[in-house]
């Protein structure tokens, strides 16, 4: 993992998402980085955000950071395809076309490991598989399109 | 609309989620109510919600709204199939095993109203559409398998 996240990379006007957004003072500025072939995020939610049982994490929460993290993800995959080092360009900024959630098993408040991988580029689309992990296991499946967004 | 919102009528131990419990104080206690066919759910976003962009809105509160907002639709759909009056037996608490997004146009930080309409009801399976409107026009669009819990 590098010191430097994929969202610290992005430029300034487009880092005030609640999700992953440095400057939103109020938001959860979610951190993703390379991990292989894969992209990683470390993630532990503050106890109030359970879902309709105390005891397990509120299902919304579970959707947002896994759509932070995949569009952080095809940002960074859509740099490293050109060859391009976000050292020297920011990375492009991508939105959520479509993002499909399935839940699998409840997931506890507990510390979380959000996973993605690009399943496919094609100009300035990008699909993902995305997944959360508590305690070991995969908890939700998610499948995104992100769709960069045009300087 | 009646004055009781779907989600008043959860029984106490279902009623901690961060987007629609009653009982979660740090949470949003969305109120969802019938309208014909429809259902129907006003929600002013807190201003720092904000999406990448800083005039939009961030699409993972969109999915949650959706989210909650579904599972206090189908609560009341199975209730009313069943013709069971909520204020005689709470609502049976719905969990999601499924959430589809497609986000259309982006969303302004505004008032929202967030619809759904049941496709199908099959046990304790309930399948719906819903929809997130801004200024007038839809912004995001939602298909949702909610399953009821086993008491």
């Amino acid at each position: 993992m590098s010191a430097k996240a994929f969202q610290d990379y992005y430029q300034e006007k487009y880092s005030h998402c609640y999700g992953c957004g440095r400057l939103n003072e109020h938001g959860m500025k979610i951190k993703s980085y390379w991990d292989g072939e894969e992209s990683v995020c470390h993630f532990t939610p503050k106890d109030y955000y359970t879902g309709g049982f105390p005891e397990f994490l509120y299902g919304g929460l579970i959707a947002s950071l896994m759509d932070c993290h995949a569009a952080g993800t095809a940002a960074a995959a859509k740099a490293r395809e050109a060859g391009v080092d976000p050292e020297t360009k920011p990375l492009d900024r991508f939105v959520t076309a479509s993002l499909k959630v399935d839940y699998l098993i409840p997931t506890p408040v507990a510390a979380l490991e959000i996973r993605a991988r690009v399943r496919e580029i094609n100009g300035r689309k990008v699909w993902l598989d995305a997944w959360a992990i508590a305690d070991g296991k995969v908890r939700a499946r998610c499948d995104v399109l992100m769709v960069q967004i045009p300087e």
